[in-house]
């Protein structure tokens, strides 16, 4: 188990959130994603440590970017 | 043919923009709706002129506000 957080700009809305949690939910292994809109912190449970890359590519297909 | 402009308050990005236009535009006779997310204003194209109480209804729906 294991758990990063990422924090992503851009988001304004719940859909925001949703459309955030769902990219990231679709890697494989995550089993939990949490955003909290107002810090723009994302939360990411997975079974094994992530590629952030991957996290990355799934942020910006949801349309959103990835704090450095 | 009518139009109507209302305006709408709370709308944030492009998915809020997706959401008030699916709710009007499942209002009977509602033809075209067109959204400017910047200034909040929702131009109503409609075969007869609209209940406004309907339009509210479907912007609450959505999850916003018309402006009074």
């Amino acid at each position: 188990m294991s758990q990063s957080t990422y924090t992503v700009t851009g988001m304004t809305c719940d859909h925001c959130v949703a459309s955030v949690t769902e990219e990231i939910g679709e890697i494989d292994g995550v089993q939990d994603v949490v955003v909290d809109l107002a810090s723009g912190a994302v939360t990411v449970t997975s079974t094994e440590p992530l590629d952030d890359e991957r996290v990355r590519a799934a942020v910006e297909e949801a349309g959103y970017k990835l704090a450095s």
